[in-house]
């Protein structure tokens, strides 16, 4: 059987809802209480395989060293066949029907630890950070309340995939508290900006892939063998201070609005688990140049959600309040496209480069992956299930975004990225 | 006496026009025939000091390994104390009246080579790179060129310090050929872009510094104390397709533009060298937000000079044609400023960061820093001394970048920044 089996169970036993399932195998680092050495690990149910204690066993064909390293860079360094041939391995490890660590009791009190008792970090150094801008209707959206209503996409964004260079230092996993940005703000009624911690505070629902796969400087990656350098997926947040973007932005971009931080989940999960998610990529009018024509399906459903919780109910369980239902299918640019145009002027990429979705957005008004389109830029603000009313993110706010793929009885899911924002200081 | 004082002699002896004099001791990494080991080396006239050799010789209080490791990361990360003091034994091992290496016949033929002799190569990894755009001579004229001659500067950008993200991994050392990328044109008599080599393939001439003292996320750089995170400035050529620049470029800012590479100088020249050319920064009108307001001189008075050597003349000696001549010191913002603003919102920086300092035009038509602006955007070419024009690059053309400080008596220069573009693949 394929790791991808739908029937495939393992001995760590998984609910229907459970994002880890066997079919999933995300990769990630965790270090715990015990030994703080930042180590390579399996999600599978609510625990964490150590694979540098399957190493250690001779049950894995590599030196543990690689999973000792402190990212998953040298690991994916080692090419597709190997991350392959690996996710396979684990995959028949932990099948229920092998006995071989199911019933070594003593390497399973070993290799597994629970998932709430570890501390997850940055799955990979991050070597750059690209940033697209994928979405038809988030572009439309936005175009409409900063430009001009009746064009709002601009003349160029059915012919690109839009994208530009993000901060990639500042890119920081899951559970990272993130202080209220300070910077330049410019209210309409004066001609000069004054300096005050941002107002318009928001998130932006994306999804990123890494590059597992590198290319060399002079040389593109052609998009029909795209894929194949790309090693995964995760949830991205691409925390956005609203007011200080609108006045840096014209003519070079955002920069001090989106470099205070981005979010990112601690599981990558494989192309190979999303691979039965696989569905046909949108139609595009008008076609795309010859290097941006696919061959191939390549858009995935995921289903993606967005929660906010409150300070006011901090603490409180189940306070939560999903604010978005979406799912990244809709897309209009596909990673595929968007990797073939970074590269094609013959710009290089490096294992560990984060390539961001851009913004999800839906067509419906509960499908915006921002609180910029969700609030009209604040003027129509979210009423809240305490009463209290959101047109941006608050001092004290959560926000936590999950992603899954929904197959037949199980899920290949992100997991989640969460973040606090903590008052500027 | 200080290792900046221009009566200072060293051993090794220096024309007056040598960039690489004793008060000078840029850092750098090279390797040669004999070793293809990436190791530091200081320059000195026409020599490198091989500072390992040193090292290991006991000259310098610093493991031999921390000048072995491929770049100069490693060294700048212990920190301010060290580069000073390092730079400070080297010009003392250098002095002419310094027996100590000056006498060691053995020594001397194990520690220097000719410059002739070795390869120099990128002298820091590059974690990040962002590119300011801090003319206001070069900002005045592309915003007229293509936008408004009437308001030509946006009105932020006597504000803020503008800048944005550029791709790091496509930072080459001098030397480095680049191919002419392909990419989206939109010619002005259709509506769809074709995909073809850019037709506007210019250079821009700038500086870049690097950062040696990191600061952490959420903890803003004091701009009183930021250019102690600067370990030192390099020569940058911000190779740019116009064409590409003009369809892409809004409303995200430069992308594949610029992404197919950024051509650096090898020798990092210190801060150290570089004290005595600080000259009164500009005045700036309106007066900047308080956390841009410098209380000391930032700027510094750094000729620089752009060559252009046809492919018609391609080997002949003394080919070369200088087509720009202007000077760092009338930056509109400093690099100080330029730090401050990256930070205030929280973003960090990483030993290594390059930031370059945007074109840097003068006010005169000869001390434009771009073809873009010494040809009216290729409207009135360059009429070379083979008689030849030029709008833009042509394929086979190199163009090569020098600066310096002038002492009395001395240099202290960078050496030069040169590239070649080969035809597109």
């Amino acid at each position: 059987m394929q790791p991808n089996d739908p029937t495939l169970k393992s001995f760590i036993e998984t609910s229907p809802e459970c994002h880890f399932p066997i079919q999933n195998l995300p990769f990630g680092i965790f270090s715990n209480l015990e030994d703080p050495t930042l180590r390579v690990g399996v999600a599978i149910g609510d625990q964490v395989l150590d694979l540098a204690i399957l190493a250690d066993a001779d049950l894995l064909p590599l030196p543990s060293e690689i999973f000792l390293s402190g990212s998953l860079n040298q690991f994916v360094a080692l090419g597709h066949a190997t991350w392959r041939a690996t996710r396979e391995l684990i995959s028949h490890l932990l099948r229920d029907d092998n006995p071989l660590l199911r019933d070594d009791q003593t390497l399973r009190a070993a290799a597994f630890l629970r998932q709430d008792a570890v501390t997850l970090h940055l799955p990979m150094e991050i070597a750059g950070y690209t940033d697209f801008y994928s979405s038809k209707e988030h572009a439309t959206n936005v175009g409409s309340m900063f430009r001009d209503p009746e064009n709002a996409l601009l003349p160029n964004w059915l012919h690109i995939p839009i994208g530009y260079n993000g901060r990639a230092s500042s890119v920081v996993v899951s559970g990272t508290a993130l202080h209220r940005p300070k910077g330049q703000l410019k209210l309409p009624d004066v001609d000069a900006p004054i300096f005050a911690p941002s107002r318009k505070l928001d998130f932006e629902l994306e999804t990123g892939f890494l590059i597992g796969q590198p290319n060399a400087l002079g040389e593109p990656i052609d998009i029909n063998v795209a894929e194949q350098h790309i090693f995964g997926m995760v949830l991205l947040n691409d925390w956005s201070a609203r007011d200080l973007q609108q006045w840096e932005y014209v003519p070079l971009g955002p920069f001090n609005s989106k470099s205070f931080g981005t979010s990112i989940s601690p599981w990558v999960v494989t192309m190979e688990a999303l691979e039965p998610f696989r569905v046909a990529s949108p139609v595009q009018q008008p076609t795309p140049l010859p290097y941006l024509q696919q061959q191939t399906d390549n858009a995935y459903d995921i289903a993606l959600e967005v929660t906010l919780t409150p300070i006011e109910d901090e603490g409180k369980p189940g306070s939560g309040q999903t604010i978005c239902k979406t799912n990244f299918k809709a897309m209009y640019w596909t990673m595929a496209q968007q990797l073939a145009h970074h590269t094609v002027s013959g710009c290089n990429t490096k294992v560990g480069d984060l390539m961001g979705s851009g913004t999800i957005s839906g067509s419906a008004s509960g499908a915006f992956g921002s609180l910029l389109e969700l609030t009209r830029n604040g003027q129509k603000p979210l009423i809240l299930a305490n009463g209290m009313q959101r047109g941006f993110i608050q001092d004290g706010d959560a926000i936590s975004m999950t992603g899954w793929c929904q197959g037949d009885g199980y899920r290949v899911g992100f997991g989640q990225v969460t973040g606090k924002i903590l008052p500027a200081r």
